[in-house]
């Protein structure tokens, strides 16, 4: 644990995942992550800055933090980075029309965006609508494309619900690039430019300044780390004993969960 | 078209691709390819073997060449080589007890395996039966092996039904790789060990003798290329103009259609 409180120390600016370090989503809506409410309160109350860094693309961000200001979280929409506001922006600035491959829950951050006679195709989590159906028509209106474009909002493997490991966009992602022979776009963790906007939001550094909190040791902590910051993995979410072998990420440091890590941190970050 | 005499001398065998070449499939049971009953009936009646080698796997043996022969075609079980029957077999040669995630139409061809607390999972072109809940399934059984088996019928990309480009199982392997952070066996074309048994069936050797006739331009052309033989792409089935400038494969001729290879075939196969 020595070693634990260097590494922490020059942090000014927290960035948090959301699902598997403040809550466990299902179908419910959930429930918060034992301490994570308080932990959040704290972390708030000390001179960090703090900013929430998301791949939930099931959920507008208006749901999202509904929700979670519902379990007691003190989260508004404005602290919150998320991959469809974000792809939403980039749809209009480069002109593009999207065939949309997203839950419904996520639609409403497309509401102003022309959907007409497509020229892209955007893939989110869409759960059960992943169907052999829709993902057609999707790979269809792709094969139709001179240049085909895809855009993932992330590229998680899986996630974990109340009721188990549930496979994520990155999978369905993968399927139609291999069927159509091309790379997508992502907007999302582990992309830089994503997190890039993050720190550029909060004010802060990547390099010596900030610290990413997840429970995904690729596109959390090996993310985080391609761009500069530090990392932590918590023992909460989609964490696998595993994780701390992985071949090729390893976290600035493991912890229990987020309240382990606020500790730490208000122990250690600005000394 | 000097060239092509001397590319076609020495065949001795023929493997013929049958979704695609032979007939375009499709929910009311497909249609023969304009001139390929004729085309088979020739080869058959000429000194060239020929054996059909498919990636089929959503209807069983039996039921696929129950269908061609309503359509005409000269087939008979003995005569296709398969992936359900060729995976049923390594199942039993090593004591491997699937979880099945494959079409109601091949399922009949794994009735002798025992399927109860599964140690690997095998796809197949699924169609419908591609729904979420059951790609998490099969997910979830990988995650829970300590070392996780996943066998696929074939990697193919898509297929060409008469609606329109369908997604095949290479697709949703993809996805289960990426997922699970594995590596699929595939049982079908372009692994070698399916073209070599299929060429041992035949009693024909790879190099100087044989030849692959079929749409697809990585599967079965380039595949059978690495095998040593020759191929021929039709420009039927999946076939689309852009496989004629593919970066990584060339095949050793291109022909409308199986017709059209038969002629070239029997003009100068044997000289």
């Amino acid at each position: 644990m020595a070693a634990w409180g260097k590494r922490l120390a020059g942090v000014r600016g927290v960035l948090l995942d959301i699902s598997g370090v403040l809550y466990d989503g299902g179908e419910d809506g959930g429930a918060p992550i034992r301490g994570s409410v308080e932990a959040v309160a704290r972390l708030k109350q000390s001179r960090l800055k703090v900013r929430f860094c998301t791949n939930e693309s099931q959920k507008s961000r208006q749901e999202l933090v509904g929700l979670l200001r519902r379990q007691g979280f003190d989260i508004s929409e404005g602290e919150v980075t998320a991959p469809a506001p974000a792809t939403s922006l980039i749809l209009k600035e480069r002109g593009l029309r999207p065939h949309l491959l997203v839950h419904d829950g996520v639609r409403s951050e497309f509401g102003q965006i022309d959907t007409s006679n497509p020229n892209c195709v955007v893939i989110a989590d869409a759960g059960e609508g992943f169907s052999y159906q829709n993902m057609n028509k999707a790979f269809r209106v792709l094969m139709e494309l001179e240049k085909p474009v895809l855009i993932s909002l992330g590229k998680g493997r899986y996630y974990k619900e109340t009721s188990g490991l549930m496979l994520d966009v990155g999978a369905y992602m993968k399927a139609l690039e291999y069927a159509c022979g091309i790379e997508a776009e992502v907007v999302g963790k582990p992309s830089p430019e994503y997190f890039q906007s993050a720190l550029k939001e909060m004010g802060v550094e990547a390099h010596e300044q900030a610290i990413m909190i997840g429970d995904d040791i690729v596109g959390d902590v090996g993310g985080a780390q391609r761009c500069g910051m530090r990392a932590l993995q918590v023992r909460t979410g989609k964490f696998r004993p595993s994780d701390e072998q992985h071949p090729e990420v390893k976290a600035d440091g493991y912890v229990d969960n987020l309240a382990e890590a606020v500790d730490l941190l208000l122990q250690h970050a600005t000394k």
